[in-house]
């Protein structure tokens, strides 16, 4: 079992000793999803955090009035769960679901807390998870209030080109939180400037 | 200068020292400002970290297309800054306003980073405010995605009525992302159903 990018990424936010860091990776256990299946249901309580290894995953939103909305996709090596759900240990409002095959390493809520108490340096890591998910939900709702459509396909475009090539055109409406009618609209008038 | 409820919080959240209590209190320094003057401008970097001792401030962008969009109000004993500049020392895409007369107590990046260095059990503070900062952002993206304005509104009603008695119809309109005229509609319809 390779987990040779989550212990690179661990290594490059915190001093830790070989011992430290081989009981920390101990706590992670692959978990291999096919396409479509989902790691949270909504109303369950987010138990698990998850580093993609190799995939993709998305938090979405089922409602009666909107459908289906994502909230966030997260790819390769990338820390993702359902955090407010993680933290407060109360059930989710979200699902989780893998939108390719995908690898994750999975650590439970429990070991995780066990790690910050036996650890002090994993609280490091922590604030590392904590600061990339707020920083990439501040973004994504500024981009919601501020931005028209068009704004978020072309700053998606500059941005997160990957999203784009591997993301069903449903998917990526879904994200951009538009119509896949308007997306198509979208695609087609600027492949045509670009021309 | 009275600290108790900063001091108070701080010592819910972790076990200090009476001096390492002293030394971080030491770095925050009380801020007065009027009502609808700016703590932040776009383009600054959020430089310094607000806890609200009175009164009332809020977050908000200002763009061509919509407008003043508020993306967050926060009252008396919470932290508040705009964090994803605070951490990336990036120019801040919005502004901090104070909605009332209020008066805050404020540390510098600097002496935060300090703190973090010097007292280890500071990085509890830290997770404290980020995993806030997290749930709020993640609360206020869900309620745009997920909820109709009806349901914005009372769902602040039951949760928030102090930000509903405290703002005025302008600022409480621009928090739910509707027009005025909306919210005058909903209150009155509202209204009408509780009688």
């Amino acid at each position: 079992m390779m987990k040779t990018e989550l212990a690179r990424l661990i290594q490059r936010k915190t001093a830790l000793t070989e011992e430290e860091l081989a009981s920390i990776l101990k706590c992670f256990k692959l978990v291999k999803v096919n396409k479509h299946e989902h790691l949270l249901e909504q109303g369950e309580v987010a138990d698990q955090l998850f580093f993609i290894q190799k995939g993709c995953l998305r938090l979405y939103y089922n409602t009666e009035e909107f459908g289906i909305v994502t909230r966030f996709m997260a790819f390769e090596h990338t820390f993702l769960t359902s955090l407010v759900s993680f933290i407060a240990r109360d059930p989710s409002t979200e699902f989780i679901e893998a939108v390719e095959d995908s690898e994750v390493l999975s650590i439970s809520h429990h070991d995780f807390l066990q790690l910050r108490e036996s650890i002090p340096a994993w609280d490091k890591i922590y604030i590392y998870i904590l600061e990339y998910g707020l920083t990439v939900i501040t973004g994504r709702l500024s981009s919601i209030l501020t931005q028209n459509a068009t704004e978020r396909y072309t700053s998606l475009l500059e941005n997160n080109p990957e999203l784009i090539q591997r993301l069903s055109n449903a998917n990526l409406a879904s994200y951009l939180n538009i119509s896949p009618e308007t997306l198509s609209r979208l695609k087609s008038r600027i492949f045509k400037q670009k021309k």
